[in-house]
């Protein structure tokens, strides 16, 4: 008997191209997508309704939403604010995703307010997308670079503020990979019990090469949500040379070696992954696709 | 309460080093080994008395043997055949590792003997070392590229021929990286049970982004040894641009957060690497050594 399956979102649109410095064209950024999807992923953020200013690389969201194989895949957009919230429903997104970090330094300096400012605006955002349809991503949920560790009551004090709006999924995000497996495990299992009713997702950074560990970490404590981008780009700009997300294609494959269904076609990932590594230029981070699967058996 | 604490072995001066095709300089292998002894790793499998010929990488094992500052490390040396222990012997190493590959198609080609010679070989080494002091490791124990991936009978049975020799230890060895978590679990939990008294160790790949995943899940079922090399060098042929073993930086870093006392200094297995990532000449795949550690807190 197969385990229950695992549900994959994409995040290679938005926390991976955010963080490219050289202009990807739109027509790559679609090509890209859309082997995401044509490999079988149902559940992708594709991009972001942020201030081009801010983020340049994806001011080209808009296309990129109406261009992309949608099929009955579900399309999330992260948004800062309300306005990004309503040019997301104009733009047809199925979900929006939504991020506080538990940090108040790193939510300053991502997104210039309190984490009580924050809390305001997902309030204000409810009255654009219903509660059912709004991730929250909590950032630097395990710690932040600048505070250090956390321990969980820090996370769950923020949880219980937003715990009986009926929110889609709460995504705990270790966004510059300082979790490890016993942290992961702890938190999960904790914020679990505490909060029965909510859905949580696990959003994992290979930065200090303990993000599949996080993972297993994470599966064996009942999550079955999890970030992940193609061929682990993205990353923490403190960290020069580290590696990013977690790579969708190595989690896939981890993963269907473990009979964990996702849905997913490794070859297809495999390609799409290569294909990438072309278009971006530079040797990305992801193992599988220069290893080979696993079950791969080569003639002596 | 602290966990109880794991034992690393670092494999550097063997499984590190015999990968790497431009000759390093006996100085440099003694400065990088002493860097890491003096970083409070207690066990070393520091060299190979293999043949000249067939790894010229290592033709300086005795000089290597003789220059480093053992304290009181134990310091263990892979031999492939009886001359080699001898050679061990004479050189005063404290144990030999012998390697035996499950794979009959993998033993061919890395030693040009089938399995039941190897055997033979090993009984012959008892002579020069008693059992006490010889590690043997179990070569592609989760599979192999030209087989494919094992069921644990397959180990089991192989196990079952040694089993009352009294050996120091037992190293599963994913010579290749090809397990994956469920895969760990599975076996360790099945010969702990069938081999009570036989201490097993692990030797992980990182070759697909399991490495990490697959010591907790070691680690989880009462595994307290295993092999890593600093920055994670060695890898395997067939997965170039691959990573290769487990770096031993990250794994002690990981351990650390998790409490798990390992007696490795971080700090100085982190300038370690970066000295021998000067040394080699190329960007290695650990990650601590990149992104610092996760309990560093940087000013904003």
């Amino acid at each position: 008997m197969a385990n229950p399956e695992a549900v994959l979102t994409d995040v290679t649109g938005r926390d991976g191209f955010q963080m490219e410095k050289e202009w990807i064209p739109t027509d790559r950024k679609v090509e890209i997508l859309n082997g995401i999807l044509a490999s079988g992923v149902k559940r992708l953020e594709a991009t972001s309704f942020v201030s081009p200013k801010a983020v340049p690389q994806l001011k080209d969201a808009k296309e990129v939403l109406a261009r992309i194989n949608r099929g009955d895949a579900e399309i999330i957009v992260l948004v800062p604010n309300l306005k990004g919230a309503e040019l997301a429903r104009e733009a047809g997104a199925d979900k929006i995703n939504f991020v506080l970090s538990i940090s108040e330094t790193h939510n300053q300096k991502n997104v210039r307010r309190t984490v009580e400012e924050s809390l305001g605006q997902l309030n204000e955002i409810t009255g654009v997308f219903s509660p059912e349809r709004i991730v929250l991503s909590l950032g630097t949920t395990f710690g932040c670079p600048f505070e250090g560790l956390y321990p969980v009551d820090k996370v769950q004090a923020v949880i219980e503020k937003v715990a009986d709006m009926g929110l889609s999924q709460i995504t705990l995000c270790d966004t510059t990979g300082m979790a490890n497996p016993k942290q992961v495990t702890e938190f999960v299992r904790t914020l679990s019990a505490r909060f029965p009713e909510q859905r949580f997702a696990l959003h994992l950074h290979n930065t200090r090469g303990m993000g599949l560990a996080n993972l297993i970490a994470g599966y064996q404590e009942g999550i079955r949500h999890f970030d992940a981008a193609l061929g682990g780009i993205g990353g923490c700009p403190f960290a020069p040379g580290a590696s990013g997300n977690v790579a969708l294609d190595d989690v896939a494959h981890m993963l269907e070696l473990m009979d964990v269904e996702t849905g997913a076609d490794l070859e297809g990932l495999i390609g799409t992954a290569g294909r990438m590594q072309e278009i971006l230029g530079y040797e990305l981070p992801g193992q599988v696709m220069k290893a080979g699967p696993a079950k791969t058996v080569h003639t002596v």
